[in-house]
């Protein structure tokens, strides 16, 4: 494997609260081409610092791709340094601002002195077009080492790299010659890490060139399988192997693989058979139907939602019994279940599904902490319900819980047990 | 100013889909005791990888803080590592190893042999509590340098540094004896990042120790202003200044300062003034009433949410006319409008908000591309209603669309114009 580091520059992103998130695309389309991300460094708009960055980066990696500071604004450093670092002058690139100039009349909009700088590039360097945006980007090698500059607009920076990028990398990855690396992600919903843990251990060991990791947040736990070998075959029957024996031994529990998302399978789920559904949500606020309808073509499945946030909005929208309320309160088994089954007649769909619950930070009480939520699912038989105390701030109990709700109704759909 | 390296331990953060943001909190925190972020590093579960990032993060920073890798499995890997490049030897810290215990004591769960691992602490580094997980984190000095290391899990990393780590550091920051460095972010929605960067342009060399950096997003333009200052004095009153500057060029497109949300804000402003606020949404598919209901208390302002997606769940849950919706299309000025009326006067409420568009990727036509969005927000008095095409992906759209609205409500509240 050939390694590359990727460098993001931009004191937004070490100070302005702002992540760098280019660099998690970036790292699964190198690992395609046979290079492997070793190291990820955020730099901020200072050419002393970007200098150091880059001169150790052409240490350790073969390949270095930055990110950022191609625009035509003060702060916009990375021509100038990179120009320096390799050795090479600024020449104003007629192409590039043929480029630009038509970008912007197409807005029609004429070139300002500053946008022109855009074009100056490193002496030799290839260009790499913007399909979408202004700056262009570049490439060039420094003795044998291969640099890659990209925008930092995500879009731009996509777009750029899959429709020039990648193919400047290509000689320099050397493919099966140096050894293949595989990476899968298996994504799991209703186990703790510890749970996850101690079902995997006896394969941590059990191959030299695989690699278990796991990483729990609010949609779960996440297992991720490295695998290296010499030759591609060889790493993908390992990875077959061992992806076999991690999915017997999660189960249910196992509800996408890579970059899927739970949504996302159920929008398969419910497609595939042809059912709809209709939300209520409390505690979530909007998120349930907003996860549901960020699929492509959710429409089919999805028709309405309800947000009945305050009592008097269940009595009204759902003729949720005002006696129930009182008696059960807004968080319990009885009102959860009651709302499931009065949005799937409402809404005249296949399903129904519910969520309550005390997101906090207040209106916790010793019998309710903060924390607690019931979710359920009607269907025209039956109405199944859960409920758990889930820890986290406000945000994290709402991801959650929504987590939660959505992965009921996969098991559901599954015709799995619910819970594990 | 001190300046400070973070880095994130994690195969996952390199490969894995996960982004690193627990550096966002660190580096704001930091600043507030005077120590500079100048590098983010991210390197992979090896040991080796790890051990020369912490090498040079010892060159190049005065302390270094890292994240992850404390768990009690294979993969982590930063207490030996540490160890090692600061060679101290690993011993079992039986305070530690009491906290451990007791915490899995109070969930009813035994200690394991992996678990007591997470009680091996470099000799003679000073303990961190963690207050809400299992695994300690720890601080100790390598000559001159600092080295703290926290857990990955942001909730457990935020608490952590706050009770505890933040105190070890004051020693090393050296306070307004080695120079001020002040930052401020000023949020605007309305104006394109060339329009913010033309008002600015006299302000970028005005000051020699100050920079100006722009950020666009799908929340609208950041803009970030860094004071560098001998003393905090001289920084504050030259912040104030440039702030003030700012502001009057920014007018009433700025919403927010720091990390303050759209959503924040307009909580603030219906809590002012008592005011409740009802929501119509198509296709945001109920992300609007989500943001609207993410701050603690939202219930005094929220009391309910429409996610009509559908034509039919128009007709039957806001009674827009049929005819309106078949004539001018549901994508409209006219059934925008109408939906606001609608669920200001069902749900009773002050105001009614409402949303509808062409998230994409299909559904566009050559009057009505993909992208195209109207929102209005009615009173007892008047509707405003605005219209705009809305670039990016599905998501991007529905993202901007959300904000679009948030700030139409905001400029409402505020008295204010509702566009530039």
């Amino acid at each position: 494997m050939v390694d590359a580091e990727i460098v993001a520059i931009g004191s937004e992103l070490l100070l302005g609260g702002a992540a760098d998130t280019n660099s998690l695309f970036l790292a699964d389309e190198l690992l395609k081409l046979g290079i492997e991300v070793r190291y990820k460094t955020v730099v901020g708009d200072l050419p002393k610092d970007i200098e150091a960055v880059l001169l150790h980066a052409f240490e350790r990696a073969r390949i270095v791709i930055t990110t950022g500071g191609l625009g035509p604004t003060e702060d916009d450093l990375t021509r100038k340094v990179v120009a320096r670092v390799t050795g090479r002058r600024l020449v104003l690139h007629n192409d590039a601002l043929a480029a630009i100039t038509h970008r912007l009349a197409a807005r029609g909009r004429p070139v300002t002195a500053e946008q022109t700088t855009q074009a100056l590039i490193p002496h030799r360097a290839h260009i790499l077009q913007n399909p979408v945006g202004i700056a262009p980007g570049f490439f060039l090698m420094r003795d044998d080492r291969g640099v890659m500059c990209l925008p930092g607009v995500p879009s731009e920076m996509r777009r750029m790299f899959s429709e020039g990028g990648a193919g400047c990398l290509e000689p320099l990855a050397g493919g099966a010659l140096h050894g293949s690396l595989l990476r899968r992600r298996l994504r799991t919903f209703g186990l703790t890490e510890s749970e996850v843990d101690s079902r995997l251990r006896d394969l941590y060991r059990a191959e030299p060139n695989v690699v278990l990791g796991l990483q729990a947040g609010e949609e779960g736990v996440d297992v991720s399988i490295t695998v290296r070998a010499r030759h591609v075959d060889s790493a993908q029957s390992t990875m077959k192997r061992v992806e076999r024996a991690v999915r017997d031994r999660m189960g249910h529990a196992l509800y996408a693989v890579g970059s899927q998302t739970m949504e996302g399978v159920l929008a398969l789920q419910l497609k595939a058979r042809r059912l709809t559904v209709t939300v209520a949500e409390s505690c979530t606020g909007g998120l349930v139907s907003q996860r549901l309808t960020s699929i492509p073509g959710s429409s089919s499945y999805f028709k309405r939602g309800y947000v009945v946030y305050s009592n008097k909005s269940k009595v009204e929208m759902l003729k949720i019994s005002g006696t129930l309320l009182n008696e059960k309160g807004a968080v319990s088994r009885e009102v959860v279940t009651a709302m499931a089954e009065a949005v799937r007649a409402r809404g005249n769909t296949d399903l129904g599904v519910a969520v309550t619950g005390i997101a906090g930070p207040s209106g916790g009480t010793k019998e309710k902490p903060v924390g607690l939520v019931f979710w359920a699912v009607a269907d025209k038989k039956q109405t199944l319900w859960l409920s758990q105390i889930f820890g986290g701030d406000r945000e994290g109990i709402r991801r959650r819980a929504s987590q939660a709700v959505l992965d009921m109704l996969r098991r559901y759909l599954s015709g799995k047990p619910v819970v594990e």
